[in-house]
């Protein structure tokens, strides 16, 4: 295996949110720094960080002088426009590779890459037109959702389709963008796996986290999920599938539906996961050190855990709880530095340790 | 209690080292951003700071733009010249306050000051000629310790003085510094205890760890320390009463010799302190956010511990046995972004999880 990156080498970070942030925070605690690419000004990760470069993705004097600032070059969201990575990708290697973010931009491209891995899924169909939602509606039923192929997250870019009358508002809903029809799944409960996959190829898992929703938004992880032993074994075995198939290196998050039938995939995203915080507490290596180690070459953490973590989110309003969960005596605080709490805005976590 | 520092406020940070480097981290945990003044040039905490001071202690003009940039001051060594802290307390409150750092800039007064609240000390003389070295070496005898009064720090400005013949070479060593003389004692051990007071004046201290020096330098701290727990009680007590006598508000490191007649106050440090870095695993407030909770207004975090640590200084060359250290399943590493790798320069460290 070749060395790791030298101390004090730069991590050019695409994003400077929340993810950014702690990437950067972690990236220094191995000896290296980081610089910030992010469209927004002051943006969270630019408090912690040797640098932030503050342009639009497709300023393409800007990206170049970003490049080439950095020794190699990672992101905290998948939704990169390509063509901000094509001009990138000439000067320094990205980690995650272009592969996974192809597979990981499209919902559909999604589905099918797992399905061709012999991954179960949801029930899903390509939707371009009136006709084609009413073919899909057809084969998979109701109730369904619609959700554009592109661009979506937290909920956003989706309509329910609770009866074949909802179909004419949901499609418009999505003002023409290319979409997917995908069916319900009967499940339990949602997991989901944090893996990394390292530049040697070596694979490291963390325990399956249990995901509640609210409204769309991730509002709480706890390990260990309610899971058998062996699921919680499938759940790896599968993540190790997915990491290698792409040839991926870094940390993947991977949702999964519990169901009678074992799991099913619901989506994967290249990158540390909100899913994955409670590592901060309770494993020596987090998810966010993780994914440094595995762009720069480092071995990989074990994923071993010591404790019982809850993460919540703290969203919007709930920043005004922070006085309450400051006394707390198990409680991690984890906040962003963001400025405004509007609604359904992540302003950070907390992780509640569990002995 | 009046309300915490809002979200967004700035602290600023004397000294731009490791500790200062890790006390931003933490306060971006906390929603706050960091300022660092720092005299050298690319300073492991200005890698992640939001913003960098780079000038010298007697630099007025730099210190007042600094002060009036910063909602509050604090400092990661105490050595800061005098002048400097009277321009900058006229603009921003300096927590912890000038107290603590007049009684810990000079060996002298903080001995008298240990002495005056009742706690034991070492035997002391305080030493400016060969006459009162004489006269001191006949009081308390040899082996016996000459140190000069100010800026000692890992082992420096000291000379042993084995026998009477050793005192003039001694005092030479010192260069005319003003001096005291500290006889030697007889323990079992050296622990520190890590405590913390609130700007309320509640005090929540860490469970002592046991301290191994080599060369003058910290080499390990371990928690629990093979004490008794009467003892980590009266570490706790006797760390409220430091902290309450100075009005203090902050984190303070006290380094206490366990003897046959209890414990004995070997030196105080009004700051974050490199026995505490354990902290960072195993608590859900690591002594880094305490101090910022502590000196912004927040709750303190109650220390309690929840697994064993031992904490290992990577000195020099032990960097290169980072590639190890990765591979070992339950290490966290922390590196502090410095480029050389000079003998007896703190490069970084590493967390043990011992469950």
């Amino acid at each position: 295996m070749a060395d790791p990156l030298p101390q004090g080498a730069v991590i050019g970070i695409l994003g400077g949110g929340q993810l950014g942030r702690m990437l950067s925070m972690a990236a220094a605690r191995l000896g290296y720094r980081c610089h910030i690419f992010e469209p927004g000004a002051d943006c969270p990760a630019a408090q912690v960080a040797a640098a932030c470069f503050t342009a639009p993705y497709d300023d393409p004097d800007a990206l170049i002088e970003f490049a080439e600032s950095v020794d190699v070059i990672t992101y905290e969201f998948e939704n990169i426009p390509t063509e901000a990575l094509d001009e990138l990708e000439i000067i320094r290697p990205i980690r995650p590779g272009r592969r996974a973010l192809a597979v990981s931009q499209d919902r559909l491209a999604e589905k099918e890459f797992l399905q061709g891995l012999g991954l179960s899924t949801a029930p899903f169909a390509a939707v371009n037109t009136a006709a084609d939602l009413e073919a899909a509606l057809g084969e998979i039923g109701t109730p369904a959702i619609l959700k554009t192929r592109r661009f979506g997250y937290d909920g956003k870019g989706q309509a329910r389709i609770m009866a074949p009358d909802d179909a004419p508002a949901a499609l418009a809903s999505l003002e023409g963008a290319p979409a997917i029809l995908e069916g319900f799944v009967d499940f339990s409960l949602e997991i989901s796996v944090i893996a990394a996959r390292g530049l040697g190829g070596e694979i490291a898992c963390y325990d399956p986290g249990h995901n509640i929703h609210e409204a769309g938004i991730l509002r709480t992880t706890t390990v260990p999920a309610p899971i058998p032993p062996g699921l919680a074994a499938d759940a790896a075995l599968l993540a190790g599938r997915i990491l290698s198939a792409l040839d991926y290196v870094g940390v993947m998050g991977i949702e999964l539906f519990v169901t009678r039938n074992g799991l099913i995939v619901n989506e994967i995203a290249p990158r540390v996961h909100n899913s994955g915080h409670w590592t901060q507490q309770g494993c020596a290596v987090d998810q966010f050190e993780q994914h440094i180690r595995a762009i720069t070459g480092w071995p990989l953490g074990n994923g071993a855990r010591y404790a019982g973590v809850e993460m919540e989110n703290l969203i919007g309003d709930d920043i005004a709880r922070i006085p309450e969960i400051a006394r707390e005596p198990h409680a991690a605080i984890h906040l962003y530095g963001k400025g405004e709490a509007r609604p359904g805005r992540k302003m950070g976590h907390v992780n509640r340790i569990r002995l």
